[in-house]
């Protein structure tokens, strides 16, 4: 499949996730990058996200990948906020550090009406991936 | 399957759920109902859970079942916090209102090493399912 | 959600599944019920089904999710064979009996283009559930 | 995470899964690749693995993932054939040729109890990824 070239870069794949979703500011993420059919997202490590075993609660992971799917998808389709996650399958592999969570994700379809992506996670600065998470998006349009 | 008696009641399963998990105090979620193979949760509305659309976000979505998977694994085990979500599908089904949502974990298998559940969403005063998860958890011992 | 009604009768869909799919002589799957909203499609046991514990092997448990997932869809939506799975997520939850696989599909939402349906698959003449499934097909048109 | 090296080849690995599958018989797989932390199976096209549109049936797909997924943990745990699917995600991304079915899988984390695996599938001769799957298999001992 050839990768799909993005059409916007992170800082305004950024801004429009901050504009639409108030939420964007409690997790205060940043995309750190944006390449051909992947998107890399860095949410920093805040007390609230701990669990028990003093790592990042799930929910954290589940945030991380559903906003690296969608700021993927937006890099990709352009400024077109009405996307919207159809499913979404997490799989936690190993115990996140506490420290911030990076979540890279990559386009594994990009067809007219429905994309689907895969996102890796990991603890920043350890290359171990916590977890794996693919989904599937709905296009406008 | 006979289903399980739970062991802890909604009090004791929300006490301990805020004390390990900070993120608790955000979501202000309460554990309203437990029962034989089932545990619900009611997540209050609040704006930050908002995406384009007017409609609660969908990690809001998630993290409501996730607390709900962890409510009824809890009430049927006891006070064993290390159990660990090993995996979580949701598919989002339709729009919710912006409104509390109300997440019903009901145990499909509590197995020694391994439980899996299901969970129903709903936006309150609306019987339309919103989404549907289903998840495993590793249990500790 | 108000259910939708059937437009096809149970030898309806499996006549339109079998001139579709020449693996259904293999599996020799009877559609057994079909009702508002849901579908229950029959597998025969046959000893090439059996795994390592002398019980059905996984794969057959995905292929009767995915036939009761296809028969409910075409019951409800008539003789269109072009809807196509896009996403199945199974669950095993107990060890299936060497004996005919009884799989019921239930629609969770039936959109315009997408449906998401649940399969609950058990050993006929017995109620423990040994999988669950949920799955998502985009619709044609 | 380090991954770990293969305890089986190739032929030792296929010969275990036809002594316990007679159903191996059917898809007449082979096990083409053993390498560290990954396994490929081929399942030869036949004319029964058709559904409408000239394409290969969705259950197929799903018979290569979880024969890929299943020779890649017994590659690197050997003879253990009472390791079981506790669940498996799939995702269809593109049809697939009328052509042999050519399943990777990756492993994505080994651990005492669990494995999680990632099953990368092709039609022969074509990169396109046609499915992509992820599962945990429950380790006995």
């Amino acid at each position: 499949m050839p990768l799909p070239d993005p059409v916007l870069d992170a800082a305004a794949v950024e801004r429009i996730i901050y504009n639409g979703l108030p939420m964007s500011s409690l997790a205060a993420f940043t995309v750190i990058d944006v390449a051909r059919g992947s998107t890399t997202v860095r949410l920093p490590f805040a007390s609230w996200m701990l669990r028990p075993g003093g790592t990042v609660a799930g929910p954290v992971m589940m945030l991380a990948a559903d906003t690296a799917m969608y700021a993927v998808i937006l890099a990709h389709i352009g400024d077109q906020v009405m996307a919207l996650t159809t499913n979404l399958t997490i799989n936690f592999l190993n115990r996140p550090q506490p420290a911030a969570v990076i979540a890279e994700g990559r386009i594994l379809k990009l067809g007219r009406r429905l994309a689907t992506v895969e996102v890796l996670i990991r603890s920043e600065g350890d290359d171990t991936l916590v977890a794996h998470a693919t989904g599937s998006y709905a296009l406008p349009g």
